[in-house]
């Protein structure tokens, strides 16, 4: 994520795939402040073995693009909720990426972070049967859980 | 794809997926139309071998995310560019998903559709060593194609 | 409605229907989360003797849009206001339908809820006269008490 | 609809109203050009023996809402394409009534004039079952003519 | 304007008309829920004697251009603040009329009104020498009152 | 007017004066180019004889709102219609203004125009007894002019 | 700045300066109130010293490009946030600006604020290395401060 | 410039440079297709005596943005319309920066590329008394230009 503020919002993702029991590294890489680190990341995610790259930023957010433009590994991108635009600038800013370098975007704020956790997982899951019946019990237990009658 | 006119947008993805020997199978599933197809194919897409989902679709952009409540298979979504409103009806259609549900949304329209392509392409590539060196080729190839100056 | 979460707003067509008299059941189907539930409702929706369908659901707001593919029943469409994007992503996701599926749409929010209810007993009076008497005095009520001038 | 040349569109209206069998009066009644005519329209539409009302209009679109306010008969509204805004000044000058009035909306343009004409169709049908099975058998022939696969 | 709970972004108008000594009536006529009222005040608005209207309403706000409709006088149009858009769609909805039929729109919300009061007086000004003075002494009081430097 | 280019719009307002026997002076004033021109303009525009100002310009369009903080005379707004954002900018440039300097804007390109042609006539029609007859024949005419039925 | 209000915004600018050691003056000048200190400012501040101008205003921002047009000396805008269209109408005013006449716009509010600060210091330290050398450590501070993992 | 095809967009700034004599260098930098290349360049900027940077790019536009997280230079940056929204997507990739890393944002399209080339041209002015004069000439010549009166 690009900054300490967005992880009210990525810790999400974190969330689910702790459910999930899937690894994962939670760092701060802003493309704006630390474009080194930025750089360093990208560069060597692969041969660091990461899988998945989900990038979440807010605002001009050039952190998903950047990443994806840097690493052949997929990159999911969460718009942040920025303050004045509601996260039409960040959604804008990650999805409307040139032919070429892509940036798999999901939903603005929390949901979005969730789904990337859960997309990661899915994808993930393609080589990975255990992972794929948690992901499956997971969805299935959501399901289930949808109530049929509203309440109060 | 939802209708036979999203085919000249949809056929970026197939385009790339051919330039990158990523096999497909390129249909017609409109959610609207043809709700039955749309079960039929989600709900089995997974048992069918299905690795990744690129659905394509403008307007109340429906089908991504129905098929992403269909199966667990990883689902790409493409807002095809919409006559009155551009596209950015089908992008917030497609986009905006409730937590528990992803769809990896691309941009509006050819771009979006050949990164689509891409970005199955990186996703099948984390355990296809070969595609992921093809994969890494064509990004190489695109990188050595940008002119240092402009021309005209 | 697709949550227990859109209670709140689309508890408005519910008063509004039992001011008036209409009998309704209120459910709730996740076009995301309970797909199966979707479509067992949407196509047993007429047989069990439905005659007009109100969906509320809120950001990539499929519910309605499906309905409206699964039935060939009036489908009214209510997009609940959105924490990012305030409902316009869950009005044009509903609104924006291709032809041949149509939902009639309402406002976003609170009094979209109302007025669905109060056009579904508009299109059930047609073939009921006392219920048209009804709607009438609601009417003409809300008439009467706009006050002339402004207090306070 | 408001004008001559809203007839472009809601043209499609009439088409499918015509394929279905469905009797209707097309007639231009401009809300701010012709109030009188507007008035006496909606004041006695009911007793006229209309059971829907199909209003087409666009940019600051005054006719659906104000017919909605004239007569408790079911009114639906299209929003035609404008000029500059492309429609979404028509959309939310029809969807966005206040609670106690509604318009039952559909999408900009031409895809919405179709889906009047099939919704106040579908409402018709609620008391026709005559038209209730051509109605399914219109939209039996839609689904049947989607292909399986893409062309060209 | 349209309703009570407009009175707290109309009464705008109202305070600056009083500081300006000119003489007003304020009203509630709501377009859609009394439409007699509408028309009955448009059609004599001259004959009564007024000289500008300013009409206030939120979301579809059809009150201006309705009331532009039944009179040749000047209509000023204010959009007040909608709860979901934030009055986008009432500023859309009052200012995108066709040509033929003008609505003078103002701001959204209190500035609007307190605008809408302003340039009525200004339009009235043009034949009353007193009121102009006022009006020049109003304003050059504004210019007076804006400090040279922030403070705090 | 702000520039040559903004005559194709704003002729419409001069056709409908000319059209209704109003005397005007049509000017090319830019606020950014020409600001002297423009501080002339707007200072000695009630000494000139002006008595309403009609202001046209696109994209970040400032004339209409500084003519207004020079003048205490009525100022009309007209958005020019501009390459990328279709005016939405110039709507809002001229229409947010803050309380204290009124513009009273309309509609978005040529019927914008036209309308601030007609408001300025209606305004000048208010101590004018003949022109207030043209334009109520004006309307009328209009009015007369709506056929029934569309054709074609 | 326009007014006293965009204080709580612009003294982000102020803050930075500060930080920076680079000298400024905190005027309230507004386009609209008035509008003979606008132009006596504009003209003058290249005379009286000035050598980059930040402007900062909201809604119809008209005081940086107005400046802008009264100066050669670079202008810097600053959209603030506005209270019904959180800052995209301050927003369009300000970047819009024909060609001819340029403000460089930084981002809607407090961001955008500090931001004017850094490029007009940035603009200085091109003939000051002192200031350069200040910047530049300035950065790499922001830089040092950016923590590797989120915490909490 | 992010592409070749933006060159179309960002000869207009060459152009102007050109007439002021101000000399440039007019690079294709591709932040996504060519990271590297974005890296080198940003980082030698001010080695390689490089004074003020325009930047132009469409879309997801990440190349202002990421050159200024490499240099503390000036960076201007210029929103190439992009097909499908108009530019508003590069509009706000570019402006909505984060507090410490600035791009000045000139509009959408063409006028923005003239202007980015005055605002540098501008700065440069500061520290050159000859370039001064010929952009205080040139904007003269510009105000000369306009002429007192619509033609055709």
């Amino acid at each position: 994520m690009g900054s300490q503020s967005d992880w009210s919002t990525m810790r999400c993702a974190a969330d689910v795939l702790d459910e999930l029991g899937v690894s994962y590294s939670a760092r701060i890489v802003s493309a704006h402040r630390t474009p080194d680190r930025l750089f360093a990341f990208g560069k060597s995610a692969h041969a660091d073995g990461f899988k998945v790259v989900i990038a979440g930023a807010g605002g001009a957010a050039h952190l998903p693009g950047m990443i994806a433009a840097l690493t052949h590994l997929p990159v999911l991108g969460v718009p942040v909720k920025s303050k004045a635009l509601k996260g039409l600038d960040s959604l804008l800013s990650i999805v409307q990426m040139p032919a070429g370098v892509p940036t798999g975007t999901l939903a603005i704020g929390e949901p979005g972070a969730t789904n990337a956790g859960l997309l990661a997982a899915a994808i993930l899951a393609l080589s990975d049967a255990d992972l794929s019946q948690r992901l499956k019990a997971w969805r299935a237990d959501r399901t289930g859980s949808v109530a049929e009658v509203p309440e109060g």
